[in-house]
């Protein structure tokens, strides 16, 4: 079963309740967190045949509003979508979250609820990016905005872990992402983190530009969670700008799906705020795919 | 006169020439700084009528490496083609300089020759990013990596100074890019900057994210040079990603031209490492109508 947060999103109930009803028109088993009545009376005027879908509804009467400040928004809400979606990861009853909701607070609910794998200092939102040469890992995507060097490079390590796991390629390259290749290039951090990389065991290619992604010449880059918000937004909005060519749009568009909380244990898949009933199935899809061992595309 | 570094750049002397000759047969005074008998031999076989154009030829046979240290190349190579052509800026030889080469180079020769005007911390890289609703002036496209947020307060002062200057827009409304639009969204530098943006003078309008500049929602935009770095090249990634759709990627080439060093008592032109001949011939003619007051476009 995939928890999805129906209240979480710019566009939340319904993109949510749109996208989940699609993926569980493939066969996809949904769980809908989120007012029951409401989502049920909904199902029902759309379709009235929902009842016969792996569909479940889960009462969860609370929202989280996207602006909230995420700690503590957590604590106090926990009988919001959100916070149920996530707590039923933990308890067994789904094996995958999906939200487009407060990244924060999904980032929170999932510490708390799920827990960080051992080791790791801070979860990292991971996702591939499209390039020439198929898919690259980006982490970190906006859930951390201020990083230490040593993040940075724990950041390349859980990649890594999840990209080895995931293609059985053994040396994924890894890069970090700066303006520049020189080894020199970079802010303070960045500089440090190549330092701290190269005396690293993994497979350090050194730093990669932009232009380095979109050419595959890495498998896994590393950025912190500003930088990397930045980039996908940029990416996303260019793509978007250039709207008369619609493949390489929807090239673009393969992340929105959803990205992956990398460090804790479980599956936990951000979907951007402003995310569309398609983002929503497609995160879904992936999200039982994830959590099947299958390929994540 | 414009001076032109002709062995800056990752294709210099050859891209430099070709752009340089190209902007002269526009009627754009051009003076070649690089290695003497090595520029008038390529004029000559290239157009032996060069003579009759407003072309000068400056004998300044060192080059600096586009990745050396900046200060000390600077401080050492005083006969590079760089440093002479920025030189000529502050003996007033020349009106402005255009240099695809070292970018740190060329902003510690223009600080260190050409001055910084009064009361300017840190010149900034600025440059034009195209959007639905025209341009917006993005600033710290590259110079400083690392930055305070009292400097992104000053890159936003002068944006405007600029701006204000160049079209007549007395109250440019200024941003600064962020992850989210909420006051409480970037990293801690940026909260910073935003608090000390609302207590000033400017037309503040808070947070803007990446698709913010495509629509036009602000007028000037300001970051840290590290990031401004990365959505510059991302942009430039994916117009180029899109190969097919000629139009679009022309209008994200549109900064390729040349960006601007805010905040040095003189026109300096950044243009990128990999220029091809057609940027280092706007860059040119975008030079000649920055030091002529002609609108920069």
């Amino acid at each position: 079963m995939i928890a999805v947060d129906v209240m979480g999103g710019d566009r939340a109930p319904q993109v949510v309740l749109e996208g989940g009803l699609a993926a569980a028109r493939k066969s996809v088993p949904i769980a809908f967190y989120g007012p029951g009545t409401m989502i049920e009376q909904w199902l029902d005027a759309k379709d009235p045949a929902w009842r016969t879908y792996a569909i479940t509804v889960v009462d969860a009467p609370e929202a989280i509003d996207m602006a909230a400040e995420p700690v503590s928004a957590v604590r106090k809400k926990t009988n919001s979508s959100l916070v149920r979606a996530v707590a039923s990861v933990s308890s067994g009853k789904s094996v995958a979250v999906v939200s487009a909701g407060n990244s924060g607070a999904l980032m929170a609910a999932s510490t708390l609820f799920i827990g960080k794998q051992e080791g790791v200092l801070r979860p990292a939102i991971a996702g591939f990016l499209p390039s020439s040469q198929g898919k690259v890992l980006v982490l970190d995507l906006g859930a951390n905005t201020d990083c230490r060097s040593h993040h940075l490079q724990q950041f390349a390590h859980m990649g890594v872990n999840y990209l080895t796991h995931l293609t059985k390629n053994i040396r994924p390259r890894v890069g970090v992402l700066s303006n520049g290749h020189e080894p020199g290039k970079g802010n303070v951090i960045v500089k440090e983190a190549h330092q701290l990389l190269q005396k690293d065991t993994l497979n350090f290619i050194g730093n990669v530009e932009p232009y380095d992604i979109f050419a595959g010449r890495a498998d896994v880059v590393v950025c912190d969670g500003f930088v990397g918000n930045v980039l996908l937004k940029t990416m996303e909005s260019v793509a978007e700008q250039v709207h008369t060519d619609t493949a390489a749009r929807d090239e673009m568009d393969s992340v929105r799906g959803g990205a992956l909380l990398l460090g804790v244990k479980g599956v936990v898949l951000v979907c951007h705020g402003n995310a569309d009933a398609r983002a929503i199935e497609q995160a879904l899809v992936q999200a039982w795919n994830v959590s099947h061992g299958n390929n994540y595309k």
